[in-house]
């Protein structure tokens, strides 16, 4: 890759880049840790690697994606495809850079299946995990109006898929936050993850402990003004 | 204060909570908080807490408020004097109440007087504390879309007033998370804080760390990429 076809990428992402869970810092250090996962692991494309960093979250338009709606996966492929040609980018790499951001999602059908694709998947993976992948779903909360947490009936913050359905911090800490750590291509990524996961439990450990012990005494202690 | 009292101040908050950092489970968690320090603490006036603490975010507009700005605790201490005289509260509760609110900000002028104002501003400034501060604090960044951090020109991450006056988690932090510890008036809330602080300050050096890490290494790579 030219430093002018470089630059004229990143020029297009940081013109297609909004929202602040998947900012352009993001980007870049997905693609900071792509190339360090380079460094440790046979890469065949490089160039691909870079531009399929780039532009991995261009297809991103700020909405969650349920399982039936809007890919911004899918809708990035596409965006990163038609860019790539219309700056003369050969075809069979643009196709490939396609598929890598087609295949990057952790709720995605399309699973990575070349080195590039594998990589871009652990990168992009590597920043749900630890603290940057809490801090991130938290701002990602804030922004779609989720709540930290649900509580059922009986005053537990619920943790799995119940709760009528709505989105929380926890559930999606469950669902996915915490099983990234096993979900790594290379052993670059993982052992980079594991660092970093003591954090991550470490502060979901607490924070649970911190609503728990306030609701234990305090609900009894609001009833009592409440009811009867 | 009666049981209707109670349920009619506890539906008018309702009515009046929106956003999610601060939002009715906030208020819960504050008038639970609230109730285990007065356990601790001698109160006067019991219900002038638990008014003052169901209505201390009623003034939130959901807009972040600068020094010279709209102060919702002030706002919130004169809707709650408002709504408190139409529910035939006696004015010099209802004054007192007023004062609590007024004085519960950390950035505000007012400091808290009585033994209640400095329970309700202990049981907010929990809230800030540990996980939890930290949790509540990134939801916000994501509603008002602040970034997680921003950086200097070194590649440095900007932890204080710095980086031309945007606002970030990392300078939230080292303005106020740190800092509640050392900033109450109770002791009982000062040792449930002290509890909390370990996870705070894990999670903080954490994100420090992973990010710093990810840029010292990923920089020089993209340098070399575009430079030139």
């Amino acid at each position: 890759m030219t430093k002018t076809e470089y630059k004229m990428i990143e020029a297009y992402m940081q013109r297609m880049m909004r929202d602040s869970a998947h900012d352009k810092h993001h980007v870049y250090r997905v693609l900071n840790t792509a190339l360090d996962i380079a460094d440790h692991t046979e890469v065949n494309d490089k160039d691909v690697l870079i531009a399929a960093c780039l532009l991995h979250d261009i297809g991103r338009d700020g909405s969650p994606a349920g399982p039936d709606g809007y890919c911004h996966a899918e809708a990035g492929g596409k965006a990163a495809f038609k860019f790539l040609l219309s700056i003369d980018w050969p075809e069979d790499k643009t196709l490939h850079v396609k598929e890598c951001i087609a295949s990057h999602r952790y709720r995605g059908n399309a699973s990575p299946q070349s080195v590039e694709a594998k990589i871009l998947y652990d990168a992009d993976k590597l920043d749900a995990s630890g603290a940057l992948g809490i801090a991130r779903t938290l701002i990602y909360e804030g922004q779609v109006t989720e709540p930290l947490y649900i509580m059922d009936t009986g005053g537990n913050i619920v943790t799995d898929g119940g709760g009528g359905g709505i989105s929380s911090f926890f559930q999606e800490y469950n669902y996915k936050l915490k099983n990234v750590y096993t979900a790594f291509y290379t052993e670059r990524a993982e052992e980079i993850a594991l660092k970093r996961q003591k954090t991550a439990i470490g502060f979901y450990n607490g924070l649970y402990d911190e609503i728990t012990e306030n609701y234990t005494e305090g609900i009894s202690k609001r009833l009592s003004l409440s009811d009867g």
